[in-house]
């Protein structure tokens, strides 16, 4: 059975949560079968990681420690969640995967994208995304979308977030181009409507998901 | 400056904690400046990753999400503790390190040796210890020195204890054919008498200090 693993990615801003859902709607109105998710997915170890993670008093945390508890995460909710929902033959959507930790923290943070990629394979063992949607952005309108829904002016913080989130495109696109394997990256231009990519997003897996019935029918 | 950092290995019962403590006594007594620890070594952030390893309502933990805590608390417990004891010219003494890691998990818990070696390695970079204690008991006499310390009859429990134990020794042993760097590995006999076990570690660690301090002094 091909399993059928799809993710979102993008930088913040880019819309992968709206677009995702609204995505799930259109393969359930088709009549697929759709789990949609996001780490930690409410799995009770993973959440206690997050906690960790995310504890405000937690400063002292080392870029190392912190990308070895995302996988940690990452892995229970696989277990948990993930790898049941697609034994039982669903569409599963996860917002994020192992492509943010490569480009967050392996590039923008400078670990490195090789060193970074190790422990998730340890995490993830074979199960790599059949399919991985890219929702790219001008790093300027992604910042522009965000503040939106804050308010107030551009401050010191934004400035150095731009410079960020130029380094996480960048680190996406070193993805694209050095970790493609079987060809599942799927780069949208996410500068258009949200309908527009929506349109783009569920058309290409409706399409994806029909080769893959008549092939299992043969 | 080499940096001094010995760490102590072996399955429970074996006497580690007692004969590096001991150890660091008589160190001191010979002028040196020696920190003892263990993970977590009272690191908080590696303490709130430690419960949630040993959360008892956490039953579905995974055995890699586990691997994934363990190094992520060895981070951080190195970071916030054991480098800087180094970078200050202490002697480290620690009470189980990746050994332990790639014995229990990577060995006996089938993880796979150089898998959990892989994670451990994006922990702790280049800090391999100097020089590591293996104290080696039969899993009988370990046992019996545990079971000491509580009381009662063996049970079934027990004897699947010993089946592990088995296979965390050939584990260490495995470790010290293959895992054997620059010769850190020195297998101590522990069935001895405790007194006799730290005598010749003591002197081991003596010896060895006086020709790093004279290779310096050159």
């Amino acid at each position: 059975m091909i399993k059928r693993f799809i993710t979102f990615e993008g930088p913040e801003g880019a819309g992968k949560t709206t677009v995702m859902e609204r995505t799930a709607a259109i393969l359930r109105e088709h009549g697929y079968d759709v789990l949609t998710t996001r780490e930690p997915g409410g799995i009770d170890i993973a959440e206690q990681i997050r906690e960790v993670i995310l504890n405000p008093a937690n400063t002292k945390m080392d870029a190392r420690t912190e990308a070895l508890l995302y996988a940690a995460a990452r892995r229970q909710h696989l277990v948990e969640k993930v790898i049941p929902a697609l034994d039982e033959g669903k569409i599963v959507l996860c917002d994020r995967f192992i492509d943010s930790s490569l480009a967050y923290q392996g590039y923008a943070r400078g670990l490195g994208i090789g060193n970074v990629l190790e422990i998730n394979n340890f995490a993830v063992l074979n199960l790599d995304p059949l399919m991985t949607f890219l929702l790219d952005i001008k790093p300027e309108t992604g910042l522009e979308r965000i503040q939106k829904n804050r308010s107030g002016e551009v401050n010191r913080l934004d400035m150095e977030t731009l410079d960020f989130h130029k380094k996480v495109r960048e680190g996406y696109f070193e993805l694209v181009h050095c970790y493609n394997e079987n060809n599942r990256f799927y780069v949208v231009n996410a500068n258009k409507s949200i309908e527009d990519v929506v349109k783009e997003v569920s058309e290409e897996l409706l399409d994806y998901f029909q080769i893959i019935k008549e092939f299992q029918s043969k």
